[in-house]
């Protein structure tokens, strides 16, 4: 089959095994798949990846065990867990020492035409949402994640740092809660973006002055957490959303002080995010930047590392 | 009066005058105070305190409105808010951004005959409670924070690294709940004291391999975290009790990937602190290094400052 190749350079191959199904995984039809930093960051050596990238995707179920799934439009939660360790047993399985993550580490990904993924791993695509939307599912399951951490209320304050695509994505999740969320970046066009969608916003130079309950870090600079530490109320929140490639110095003196409680936050759950899609509280057509058929996916990673954009789609067209 | 006073060098002073009680204050005659790390960064310039230095006590209230404490021997909670702002409003006076602080911002402190502070901050002494046991119901007090701040159930496991004075008063108060508590520290005789006191033990150079739900951070080192992260279990809590005064380049990338907690606690209740010392669920006896005469104060902080020190006490003995 075709699919995009990373081997220290990112290829197209036309010579690629189907990914092989054993009993409680789901063999799926790739249908459109999202261009996520992650994936831009494995081009850059980041986990050491080798083999098909992709994680963001919607596809069709070609053959599973479980006859409600076959021929249905599925999204798929990408952590694979070993299903009998201690973690797993506990439902952490996104912990799993032994898991394998769908296109980032140990399992072949979604620029592909098949890709395989346990049955339990996948969620049905409502009608109403369309494959563009659908593809945001993960991404914005990840956003969801702070809402299961962290006790949000109605008169707490939000600032979401970073008007990138999670920057965007997370600051209408707390808006559904609905909480006071002001999104904090550097691009004009991104914020008036945010805006559109009845988000407060402010440029990064104007943030000072303002005090927040919970600061959530969508940078993925390493500036990003000295600047929430300088914005979040005593006692309050920093959700860490985005790892750095960087390491720098920072003071840590602020968090004991002020008593912050800093929370790293990964993957999260689909199905909040499968019905916000569905319900239309959350809007993630305006974040499309381009769509691109599968053999352009060069040019739509080209595009996807670009300033300016915010997300990039690949139709897997064969 | 006579006192102990920083003004950039520590000195004995005799010519410092009695500090004016106000309405809702009350004056304490100090009889005994301990020498806090705090108390020795002050003296190389940590918070730009000038003045009075000390604020772990025990003291004998000379007057108050209150009769119920005139005459009656107390320790006391040393941030004083300013009592009208919205932190002080909502019980964050200890954030109030006008607080003063005992023998650290503000306000004269406890190397001295007399302190004041209001009434509200004090705390009886049960009887069965010595002067040399009092002394520590303050830094105890900030050991029963962490109890506030997270939930530890007795099946978790805990690390408490650094065998320091707050090391081995966080590591006794997490036993009362009971959980298992591993010190986790370099002075093979601080370790065998906290052995005697039924805590499990471990030389820092060993402890690798272990995973915690929580590790509380008493270092007061820029390697307290790094080494923190390694020992924290995924989506497990690190609690911060010591600042630091270098800064280090930290990977801050484990805490999004483990989904850490990493939270900073200060001070805390005094009543669990009182009450654990009154019922002898927490040994503080142990700890003491020495015991000086107001008279050679200056004695006493020179040997609070050496390696191997655990708890220098100061008889305010006028």
């Amino acid at each position: 089959m075709q699919g995009l190749f990373f081997d220290g350079t990112l290829k197209l191959r036309h010579d690629l095994p189907v990914p092989e199904r054993t009993s409680g995984d789901a063999l799926i039809k790739v249908l459109m798949t999202g261009i996520c930093q992650t994936d831009i960051e494995i081009t850059k050596g980041y986990m050491g990846f080798r083999g098909i990238l992709g994680h963001e995707f919607v596809g069709l179920v070609q053959e599973s065990d479980n006859p409600e799934l076959r021929g249905r439009r599925v999204v798929g939660e990408i952590n694979c867990g070993c299903g009998v360790c201690s973690r797993c047993l506990k439902g952490m399985s996104n912990h799993c020492t032994q898991r394998t993550v769908l296109g980032i580490a140990g399992k072949a990904g979604a620029f592909a035409e098949y890709l395989t993924l346990p049955d339990k791993n996948l969620h049905l695509v409502p009608d109403t949402v369309s494959n563009e939307e659908a593809v945001f599912v993960e991404p914005l399951a990840a956003c969801f994640r702070i809402l299961e951490q962290v006790t949000v209320h109605r008169d707490h304050t939000a600032a979401v740092l970073g008007d990138g695509r999670i920057g965007l994505l997370c600051a209408q999740v707390l808006k559904t809660i609905p909480c006071r969320v002001s999104l904090i970046g550097k691009h004009p066009e991104k914020l008036s973006l945010a805006e559109g969608m009845g988000i407060l916003t402010r440029m990064v130079n104007a943030a000072a002055g303002s005090l927040f309950d919970l600061v959530v870090d969508c940078t993925g600079s390493p500036s990003g957490l000295p600047l929430a530490l300088e914005l979040v109320k005593p006692r309050g929140t920093i959700v860490i959303k985005s790892t750095t490639a960087s390491h720098q110095p920072i003071d840590i003196n602020p968090v004991v002080i002020n008593e912050i409680c800093v929370l790293g936050s990964r993957c999260g759950p689909f199905a909040p995010a499968v019905r916000a899609l569905q319900e239309k509280t959350v809007s993630v057509a305006p974040l499309i930047s381009g769509i691109f058929p599968f053999s352009n996916a060069l040019e739509a990673f080209r595009t996807a590392s670009q300033k300016g954009t915010i997300k990039v789609l690949v139709t897997i067209d064969f």
